[in-house]
C-alpha cells in the first residue's frame, strides 16, 4: 500500500513533466496524454520489454492508466498553475527517481543479472521515460547535456549492493538506496552539482 | 481471404504515407524504403512487443515485406502521380486505420487484458507505425498536434466493447465498429473537426 | 575466442562513432556514454527483442558493458586524437558491420525464419544502433540518405544463403559472407558509389 501510494506519486510527477513538455510544444489534448503517458510508463516498459516481462506492467492494471488520464485532465484544467507547484513537482519527481531506480534494481536481482546490470536496469526505469518524453518531442533528451540525474540513480544502486553486504533486512537496504538517490538529486540542485565539462578548452570561446 | 486484402490494403496505404514522407525528406533508396515498412508495421511490432507475442508478426510471414517492396518500387516509379491519388489513398488508409485498430483490440482480448488496455493496444496497433515514421524523419508525430485520428480509433474500439453486451455475432461488432472508426475520420475531415484548442487563450495573436 | 575478439572489435568501433556523434552534439559525460552505448548494442537489442531473445543478450553479461565504459573513457581522454585514427576506426567499424549482420542472419536461422526475414534480420543488427544514435541526437540516420551500409549488408546476407547451396562448410560461409560485407563497403566508399539518386530531375536547381 506504501509502495502503490509512492509509486502512483511518482506517476503523477512524471506524468506532469510530460504535461509540461507537451504543452511547450503545442500539441492537442491527445498529444498531451500521449506524452504524459509515455514519460511516466516509458522507463519500466523499456525495463520489461529488455528482461522479457510480458505482457509489460501497466498493460497488467488499469490503474496507471487511471492515474494518468486524471493527471493530465487535472494538469490541463490547472495549466496556468503548475508553475506555482514546481518545488512540490520536483519533490515528487526525485522521489519517484528514487523509488523507480530500485524497483529497476530489484527487478534486475529477480531475473538473476549481475549487480552491474541491475544498476543499468534501475536508471534506465528512472531515466529512459523522460528520453522517450523528450525524443517525441523532438528535442535531445535533457539528461544527456544537463542536470544530475542519472548519476544519482547510479550511486543509489551501486548503493544497494554495498548494503547488502552488511547484515541490513532487506527492506531498509531498499529505502536507504532510494534516499541515497533523493539526496544526491536534491543536493545537487540545491548547490548547482553538475558533471565535469568536458568541452572546457574547445568552447571557451564560442560557448 | 478478405482481412487479408483489407490488411494489406491497409499496408499499402501505410507505406505510401511512409514513401510521401521520405521523399519530402530527401532520403536515398533505402531510407525510403525503411520509412515505409516501419510505418506499415511499426504499430503491430510495437504492440507485439508489448504483449511478448514474439517473433513479432510480419517475420513469421514474408507477405508484408514483399507487399511493401513492391509498394516502395511502385510508389518511387509513380512518385509525381501519387499527388492525384491522394484521395484513394486517403480512403484505403482510413480503411486500414479501422482494420488495424480492431485487430489490435482483439488481439488484447486474446491476451485475456481488460477493455481499456484493448483499446489502448488497438490505438497503438493503428496509430504509432506513424509515429514511429514521424520520429524517425525528425518531425514531432503528426497525430499529436493535427488530425483526429486517435479519437476515431478509440471511440471504435470503446463501440466494440459495447456492442458485446448485446446479441450480436462476433464478426459483426468486428465489422460494424471499423465502419465506425472510418465514420468519425471521414466526418472528421469532411467538416474540419479537430479537438478542442487548448491554447485559444494563450495564442490569440501569436498563432 | 576468435569471434569474441571480432565481436568487441565491432563494439569498440561503433561505441567510438557514438562518442564522436554525441561529442558533435556537446553531451555532457553521462550522454556521451548513453549514446556509445545503444550504438553499440542498440542493432542487437532491436533483434533480440523483435525474436523474443529476452533477457537480451548484453544483460546476460558484462563484457559489453565493460568494454563500452573502456572505450567510453579512452575516447574522451584521447578525443583530440580521434580524427588521427578515422582510417582504423573506418575498417574496425566495416568489420564489426560485417560481422553484425552475419551474427544476426544466424540467429533468424536459428529461430526457424525465411531467409528474407534473416537477412532483414542481419541489416537491422548491423544498422539499427547507428539509427536509434541519431535519432537520440535528433538528426535523422545518416544510412536514410548518405553511404552504401545497408546494400553492402544486404548483399552479404544474400550471399550466405547462395553459398549455402553450395557444398561448403558454414564456418567458410560464414567468413566468405562477412568478407562481401567488408568489401562492398570498401570498394563503395573508395569509388565514392552511392545508390541511384532519385531526386535528379525534381532537385537540378534547388540541390
Amino acid at each position: 500500500m506504501f509502495y502503490l501510494v509512492i509509486d502512483l506519486l511518482g506517476v503523477v510527477s512524471f506524468a506532469i513533466s510530460g504535461v509540461l513538455a507537451a504543452l511547450d510544444k503545442k500539441l492537442d489534448i491527445f498529444g498531451v496524454f500521449i506524452i504524459a503517458f509515455v514519460t511516466a510508463v516509458g522507463g519500466g516498459t523499456i525495463r520489461d520489454i529488455l528482461l522479457g516481462v510480458e505482457p509489460v506492467t501497466w498493460l497488467q492494471s488499469n490503474v496507471y492508466m487511471y492515474t494518468i488520464i486524471v493527471t493530465v485532465i487535472t494538469g490541463l484544467l490547472f495549466r496556468k498553475k503548475l508553475k506555482y507547484l514546481r518545488t512540490s513537482l520536483f519533490l515528487f519527481d526525485t522521489i519517484g527517481i528514487g523509488l523507480y531506480t530500485l524497483v529497476g534494481v530489484e527487478k534486475g536481482v529477480d531475473a538473476g543479472l549481475s549487480a552491474v546490470m541491475c544498476m543499468t536496469l534501475g536508471t534506465i526505469t528512472a531515466c529512459f521515460g523522460g528520453v522517450v518524453r523528450d525524443t517525441l518531442c523532438n528535442e535531445i533528451p535533457v539528461i544527456f547535456h544537463r542536470e544530475i540525474y542519472a548519476t544519482a540513480c547510479v550511486s543509489g544502486a551501486a548503493a544497494y549492493f554495498l548494503l547488502r553486504t552488511l547484515p541490513i533486512s532487506d527492506d531498509v537496504i531498499f529505502l536507504i538506496s532510494i534516499a541515497i538517490v533523493i539526496a544526491i538529486r536534491l543536493l545537487a540542485v540545491r548547490f548547482g552539482l553538475a558533471l565535469p565539462n568536458i568541452y572546457k578548452k574547445e568552447s571557451k570561446s564560442a560557448d
